[in-house]
């Protein structure tokens, strides 16, 4: 029996890895962690935020870019991060769509691919569009493949035959090509 | 008291469109259309079937490419309809995203935008890629715009302040830059 903020969002990621979001009700939570529903929302005033709490833990765990590393190559190991780290928790990229939709939850990783992409000359609104491009390019693929796996897991079907991973690196690879061509623009004017 | 396969997608409609998918059961879908749920399965063995097809009868509104208008023109109308044609119908871009998922549901909007990119002379791998580029930010983007406007009817919040339009228009010029310079290379060569 233990309530604090992480043991609840601890307690969130299980639900999701054993069950789906749909299981994960604030009913749900307070019986795995063994307290009164009521006992969560001095935590969290509602089911919204505290599934905006757990896309931004979810996202906190991708690594910062260095300054040391080429912009382009740390774009693609954001994004390929940003997969990784939502393939590691089923359900997760629907929870990071409505946690951005609720306006709960910080969309910190977009400000990264901004500022990361400002260091290859992309101008504001080119960096805002790329992060845009990454980020549902990365939520969209990711939400089809956890639902895919949901329907696998529960017998509703067999394997679809897709790769994912591969579907993802060719969209990525040509995104990346629209920022290295507005790269090159803003460096040769 | 109507039940036809259209009948049935146009009531799937009406409660999407006056409530929300997570409302849009066989049961209901029933009681609309003054029918017992065992005559639905006549034309659908199950609802992942029903979603199958109504997500195929709301892309089939795109109209197809003309051989007539630039294949970059053409690629950029057929992501602004696409992202139209799920604008207008309330959680669609989710009913279309668990089609795919499921394996149901044609993907022909897919091989459409593919089809137009070999038009520009990208290999088949990067006008794959190109073409789940842009459905994944348009169904990506769509999905977070329909679940942050079913927040703000149901009264859990106001208006976020963001333009979903901007967000788009931005992130598909990106994508678009990244087909013209593939489309660069390869005509050099």
């Amino acid at each position: 029996m233990s309530n604090t903020r992480s043991d609840i969002l601890a307690a969130a990621r299980g639900i999701l890895a054993e069950h789906s979001l749909a299981d994960l009700t604030m009913r749900r939570l307070a019986a795995d962690l063994g307290v009164r529903p009521n006992a969560l929302y001095w935590h969290f005033p509602n089911k919204q935020t505290m599934l905006a709490a757990l896309a931004e833990d979810i996202l906190a765990s991708i690594p910062g870019p260095s300054p040391d590393i080429d912009w382009l190559t740390e774009l693609h190991r954001l994004a390929t991060d940003l997969r990784a780290v939502l393939l590691a928790v089923p359900d997760s990229a629907e929870v990071v769509s409505s946690a951005w939709a609720s306006g709960l939850a910080d969309r910190s990783i977009e400000k990264t691919i901004a500022d990361v992409a400002a260091r290859g000359q992309l101008s504001a609104q080119a960096s805002s569009g790329l992060a845009t491009a990454i980020c549902q390019l990365t939520i969209g693929l990711t939400i089809e493949e956890q639902t895919r796996t949901q329907m696998e897991r529960l017998g509703v079907t067999g394997s679809s035959g897709r790769v994912f991973s591969a579907e993802f690196d060719d969209a990525l690879d040509i995104i990346l090509d629209g920022a290295r061509a507005r790269s090159e623009i803003n460096t040769v004017a």
